[in-house]
C-alpha cells in the first residue's frame, strides 16, 4: 500500500502514478498486464518520495522533471522486484501472488527487463550527471545482490560486512534518488551532498527495520511471509547479533542457519530464538541511530516545509510496521 | 567466434572489446566472473560492426563516440542473451556452458541486470535522439520475446506474425544500432534512414538464417544443439512454410509441433521432416530477399569504402554457417 502519510506532494506522487501507468502500455498486451500487476501491487513509493522531497528541499520549483526522474527510478525498481521475486523464491508480494508465481518465470523475467528498459528511457533523457548517479546505483545494486547470495548461511558474517551489503543493495539506491532530486532541485553542492547523505542513512535504516519485520511482524501486515531471511540463509543484523551478543540461544540458532534445507519448524524455532536473544531491540537500536544520522545531515539550509516532510520520513521508516 | 571478416574497422572493434573488458569490473569477483564467461564466450559482435560501419559509411571520423554507443548495445545484448538462455532452458552457447548452468540461476540472473546497467551507464551519456532510439530497441526487444513466448506450438501462426516477431526481437535492435551509428556519424536524414532500414532488413535476413542453422546446422559448428525451436515449440518461418507449402509432411509434422513434451526422437523426427519438406529452400530464399533489400537501401550517397563493408556484411549474414 502506498503511504499513508502526506509529505505535501500528494499530487506529484499522482502524477507519478500516471507516468508510470503511461509507461507500462505495451502493444503486446500480455507484457502491459505483467508489468502493471508489479506496479499495482503498490509498494510504498517510498523512493518517488525521497527523490521529491530532496527536490523540493533543494529548492526546486517545478517538477515536471523530479516527476519523470522519480517515475523512472520506481519503474526500475519494480524490475528489481520482479528478478529477485525470481530468486529467491518469494511466492508472495505485499499480499499478492509474485509475477512469477502468477505469469511463469520466463514471461516475468522479460516483464522485468522490460520495466528496466522503460525506466531507462525516460532516465536516459536526463543530463550526464543525473544519467551517471541513477546507473551506478543499479550497478550497485546488482552488486549488493551478489554479495548477499556469496554471503547466504556464512555465520561468521559480520555486522559491517552486512552494512556494505545493505549500502549497495538498498542505501546506494536510495541515497541516488536524493541527489538527482537535490540536483534537478537546482540544489547547491553541499545541499547535494546532505541530502545524499540522508538518503544513505534512510536507506540503511530502512533494510534494517524490513529485516526486523521478517523477524517480529505478521503475514497479515505485511502481504509476505515472515522469516523468509532464515529460509534464505540471509544473515540480517538480528542473527548476526543474536550470534554475537552472547546470548544463550546462539549454538541452536547457528545450527539451524547453517543448514542448507530448513524445515517450516526450524524456521519458527529460529524466530524464536531471535526474538529471545535480544538481537532485535539491539538492530531496532542501530536502525534508530540510522534513521537519527540522516537527519542530522539536514542540518544545512533546506526549505523548511520539505525538511519538516524528510524528517517525518525518517521517522516514519523506522516506527513503520509494514 | 568473432567475424573473420575484415570491414576496415578491425581497431575500433580492438577498442570496444576493451571498453567492455573495463565496464565488466566489479568489486564483486563473481559478477565480473559471470560478466566476463557471458561476453567472452564471444558472439559474432555483429552489432558493433553495424554500428561502426554505419558510422565510417554516414561520414564519420573520429570513433570515440560511435566506440561507446557500439560497446554499450553489445553489453545490452550480452544480458539479453544471459536472460534468454534461462528462459528456454539453453544449456550450451557457443559451445560453452550456459551461464545459468555454469554459475546457477540467481547469480546469472543478476548478472544480466548488471550487464543492462552497465551498458545504460555508457548509452545514457549520449543525447536524447540516441538513448530514445537504444531505450527503445530494448522495450522492442521485451516484446518481440514476450509475443514469441506467446506464439509457441501455435500452429497456425502466419509468416507475417513470424516476421512482426523477428523485426521486433532482433531486426528493431539492429537497425538502432546502424541509426545511432549513422547519427553520431553526422548522416543526413536521408542516410540515417536508408542505414536504419538496411540494418531491419539485415536483421530479418540475420534471424531467418539462424533458424535454418537450427535446422540444418552442427552442434559442433553452432556451438549449440541443433532443434531448439523445435523443442521450445517456437514456430520459424521453416515449420511455417512446411506447414504450408502442401508438403507431404505437414501432418506428422503439426501433431509434433503441438506436443507440449517432445522426446529426442520427436525432435529428430521433426528436423528430418522439415529437411524433406522444402521449406528450408523457401526460407533461405526468403532470407535472400531481405538481404538484396537491405544492400538496396545503401543506394544514397554513403562513404563507398564502408558501404562495400555494409555489402560484404549482408552477403555474409546470409551466407554464414555459425
Amino acid at each position: 500500500m502506498p503511504l499513508a502519510l502526506d509529505f505535501g506532494i500528494s499530487k506529484e506522487l499522482e502524477r507519478v502514478e500516471e507516468r508510470i501507468a503511461e509507461c507500462l502500455k505495451s502493444n503486446e498486451d500480455l507484457l502491459t498486464e505483467i508489468a502493471s500487476y508489479v506496479v499495482r501491487s503498490g509498494g510504498k513509493r517510498i523512493r518517488p518520495v525521497i527523490t521529491l522531497l530532496a527536490f523540493y528541499a533543494a529548492g526546486g520549483e517545478e517538477p515536471s522533471e523530479a516527476i519523470e526522474i522519480a517515475s523512472a527510478i520506481e519503474l526500475i525498481h519494480n524490475a528489481t522486484l520482479v528478478h529477485d521475486d525470481i530468486n529467491d523464491g518469494g511466492t508472495l508480494r505485499r499480499g499478492m501472488e509474485s509475477a512469477y508465481k502468477k505469469f511463469g518465470v520466463g514471461t516475468s523475467l522479460v516483464a522485468g527487463d522490460y520495466l528496466f528498459a522503460r525506466g531507462f528511457e525516460i532516465g536516459g533523457r536526463f543530463s550526464d550527471k543525473v544519467v551517471g548517479v541513477t546507473a551506478r546505483a543499479c550497478v550497485n545494486l546488482a552488486e549488493g545482490e551478489i554479495r548477499q547470495m556469496r554471503n547466504l548461511r556464512n555465520v561468521d558474517l559480520r555486522a559491517e560486512e552486512y552494512i556494505d551489503t545493505v549500502t549497495m543493495k538498498t542505501a546506494m539506491p536510495m541515497s541516488s534518488g536524493a541527489k538527482v532530486g537535490a540536483i534537478l532541485g537546482g540544489g547547491t553542492d553541499a545541499q547535494v551532498k546532505a541530502l545524499a547523505d540522508y538518503g544513505l542513512n534512510l536507506g540503511i535504516c530502512f533494510q534494517i527495520v524490513d529485516d526486523i519485520l521478517d523477524v517480529i511482524g505478521t503475514e497479515a501486515v505485511l502481504g509476505k511471509p515472515v522469516g523468509t531471511d532464515i529460509r534464505e540463509g540471509n544473515l540480517t543484523l538480528i542473527p548476526i547479533f543474536a550470534l554475537s551478543n552472547g546470548s544463550e540461544e546462539a549454538d541452536a540458532l547457528r545450527a539451524i542457519l547453517r543448514k542448507e534445507e530448513k524445515t517450516e519448524s526450524d524456521v519458527a524455532e529460529a524466530l524464536r530464538l531471535l526474538k529471545e536473544s535480544g538481537a532485535v531491540e539491539q538492530a531496532r537500536e542501530a536502525a534508530g541511530e540510522y534513521s537519527r544520522t540522516a537527519k542530522k545531515h539536514l542540518s544545512v539550509p533546506l526549505v523548511e516545509e520539505f525538511e519538516e516532510g524528510l524528517v517525518k520520513l525518517a521517522d516514519f521508516v523506522l516506527e513503520r510496521s509494514y
